[in-house]
């Protein structure tokens, strides 16, 4: 049996993504000990699932003697931990993230970082609507990207390394810089992960028995958007705090199209809703065919 | 063994739904004999699958001796359709569809209605993205609601008949006026089609390799959005112009609410958009209560 790829992984923020790593980590023999950190009584419940070795609510001490530092908390939360365990890394120590957000989340920790500490930042392309340990399982990232966002100045080792724990884990890697990865992630997550919050907010709005009636016939394409809309919501906040100008230069983009085909519906222009729509069923058997569906 | 509901049931228009309806009618031995009538090479392949009896591109044959008549083509279609098939009605038959619009539908076939026929309009809430006979099936319909929206002076008979039906095919029946229909339609299925529609597009018209980025990390929620808009583009064009007023108005309304949202992210106000997403959360855990999810 070969040794670990790492000593001591510590994952502070236990949740979805968090508790997931720790069951890949585990399931591949990748850690020789998985250390939680996080708050309240979370801690605790990942103990009690046996997905980590050790875990606490005191973050310094988590990180002490890990090789691996992985920030699985809302990227709002990342100057808070930052302050929390700068003093507990160790030269040589690997600092990696699995936040949805890279440009902001990398201008927050780089002037915090401690001389020879190795920043790696990292975005595993997967997730559920689901939060907290308990729904978290190993086969999360399965077949799904992982996007690592390295400055130039990060050795190369350090950059394998994280990369072959998320390969062991099931992911194809990616790297990119930080910027094109917002831009990316703006379109493909960020702006539907918001319309998706807005219309069932504003369904939520309607008066009380139309959103009963909303609810009992959702199944017509409503219910897609809910599942959207049912993820964290605290994640989501730090999301769009953190990527506002590509959020919103999609958003403008967005508002403008929808403009137009509201203007088309308005004056009855069936062959512009026609074309649209035919165009948009070739992007969907892309995305099959990029087996992503 | 106790007779069929049906004698003879002539769906007119046998794609995702049609053919779906006519393997429940086989699998529950509802009809003694299913004819589909539709264009092209439709007929051939509906008998190829072994799902009706008979199968012709002669609509006014399809429906002579038929005591139910199932109008399952794009809702445009319909005043041809009625054209091609009011000499054929004989006084008596029910007469019903499968439209996700209601009013407009009832508009074009109520003046062109033959004497002592019976029209019984319907809308079984249940698809896929996908079209044609080949991509039904009978269990679509199992714990899904079927809404039955006929006229005050429809005798109850006609309206038992067509809803023991959906039932027999699992579905729940609910009753309502074609107004109310339409109106929660536009913001359970149409206005979510709209948006997914628009963003596809929005994400189609990005500059190639952006595009190309878009597909491979589409998993990201992206991909919920690409497979509704991936849904027929003739049948969804139908639903635009025949429900235009139920949808600018719901359309509205969520444009006024993504340009609240917007603002928040440009200033920052972390607080409303928590707000809001612990709001939608609540939703989501209502469409998984009501087993829609």
């Amino acid at each position: 049996m070969t040794d670990p790829l790492f000593e001591r992984v510590a994952i502070l923020g236990i949740g979805l993504i968090g508790s997931s790593l720790a069951r890949a980590l585990r399931r591949e023999n990748l850690a020789r000990v998985i250390v939680a950190g996080d708050r309240g009584d979370v801690p605790a419940r990942a103990l009690a699932l046996g997905i980590v070795d050790e875990a606490t609510d005191d973050l310094g001490a988590a990180v002490t003697g890990a090789d691996l530092v992985v920030l699985g908390a809302p990227v709002g939360a990342t100057p808070a931990i930052m302050e929390a365990i700068a003093p507990h890394l160790a030269p040589g120590t690997i600092l990696s993230d699995v936040g949805s957000v890279k440009k902001r989340v990398m201008d927050m920790i780089t002037p915090v970082l401690p001389e020879g500490v190795i920043l790696v930042p990292g975005h595993p392309v997967a997730g559920t609507e689901k939060s907290g340990p308990e729904n978290g399982f190993a086969e999360l990232f399965h077949g799904r990207w992982c996007i690592l966002t390295p400055d130039a100045d990060v050795p190369m080792g350090a950059v394998n390394k994280v990369a072959r724990m998320w390969r062991e884990a099931g992911m194809i890697i990616e790297i990119m810089e930080a910027d094109h990865h917002d831009r990316v992630l703006a379109i493909t997550s960020h702006l539907p992960h918001l319309i998706a919050y807005t219309i069932v907010g504003t369904a939520a709005n309607l008066e009380t028995q139309m959103s009963a009636e909303v609810i009992k016939f959702s199944a017509a394409g409503f219910r897609d958007f809910t599942r959207i809309a049912g993820s964290d919501p605290i994640m989501w906040r730090d999301v769009f705090l953190n990527n506002r100008e590509a959020v919103l230069d999609i958003l403008q983009r967005f508002t403008e199209d929808l403009t137009a085909l509201q203007r088309a519906i308005r004056w009855g222009e069936g062959e512009t809703l026609q074309a649209l729509f035919t165009r948009t069923r070739a992007i969907r058997q892309a995305v099959v065919d990029a087996r992503q569906a």
